[in-house]
């Protein structure tokens, strides 16, 4: 029986009574020796690998091309900003876990695509380095499929809600603009790297001035 | 006198003494209609245009082509992360001030450089949406320079210490890769604009099967 998520009612937490975010404030001394307090947000669920978190890049490929070489977007409700949400696949690292087999679960889990090989992981990455001390790495996976596009059954936990979309990489920038009049919001790092595809595509077609 | 900022001590903040970021707990509903909870950081400082921030990609171009087609890119210490952090250029939008004329502002102040033309502004993002409230646009802003490249002095608040460098957009994944050498880390977005540019061109290069 599939409704509407919906916020009930918000309130102020304190840090004392919050189980998985913490406020920090830090007291820190500038390059002029001026000593100065900065306030944080800290996740309470870094493990031993010191990561958050990882964002996975599928990069889902047909042997016999029957689709050109696309990548895979999640859309979930998000109760921090209240709206449903495009981002990649993504999580947070379990303690013990490594970010490259985080990134295989998750994709399988969230998507149900099985990766192959891991092609690339980036250094680490800080996520909204002025406000949180939230980290993370993307993790490029790559994704064989025999033909043509068929989606495998996703392993999500219960009450988990998560619809999966696979786009080919060239359309991705455009494609996520349609998001807007849905009343979606898009994260900003697949925009980003939306954004980055679209501009290397533009600059090459002259469309902007190099 | 320079010398290198660092963290003094640090403490649990409660939300009824932080003055610029809170905790909230947030009591919603999931489409099954099954009560649950998130908690998540919230900023205290957005205004009028109901959004926080604004992260500038600036395309500067010389009108003599005596240098390729480039971006700017600040590094600056980031006290909730311990490190200096690579970024696009950003801030937080002021109030009754549009996210356009944000990135205007914020570039001359950060950088120095003068936009003549905003390129594009994208639909609203959300910067990490399992953890916090934050949102944000990016803004796409023309820098013109007659010749060869060279750097305007910054508009810097007092105390306000930020590192600007040019660098051309074919080089600057290549280029985030260095930091890492240097204990510096990389901004989420930033990093995943690089990545999406770097992808567009491997894959029309071939050294991805596409």
């Amino acid at each position: 029986m599939s409704q509407e998520p919906k916020i009930l009612s918000l309130e102020d937490l304190d840090t004392a009574d919050a189980k998985w975010v913490s406020l920090k404030k830090i007291h820190w001394q500038d390059q002029e020796g001026k000593k100065r307090v900065w306030e944080a947000a800290q996740r309470r669920t870094r493990g031993a690998s010191g990561i958050d978190a990882v964002a996975i890049l599928a990069l889902i490929h047909s042997k016999t091309k029957a689709f050109p070489v696309s990548t895979i977007i999640v859309e979930q409700f998000r109760p921090p900003v209240d709206k449903f949400v495009v981002e990649l696949p993504a999580g947070l690292i379990d303690a013990n876990e490594t970010p490259e087999q985080a990134a295989i679960r998750e994709l399988e889990e969230e998507t149900g695509f099985v990766s192959d090989t891991v092609l690339d992981s980036t250094p680490l990455l800080v996520s909204d380095p002025g406000m949180s001390t939230a980290n993370m790495k993307m993790v490029t996976l790559n994704v064989t499929l025999a033909d043509a596009l068929e989606y495998p059954e996703q392993k999500l936990d219960a009450g988990e809600s998560i619809v999966r979309r696979v786009v080919a990489l060239k359309d991705l920038y455009e494609d996520l603009k349609g998001y807007e009049r849905k009343g979606y919001v898009v994260d900003a790092r697949l925009s980003h790297l939306a954004a980055g595809f679209d501009l290397s595509e533009r600059l090459r077609a002259g469309t902007i001035p190099s």
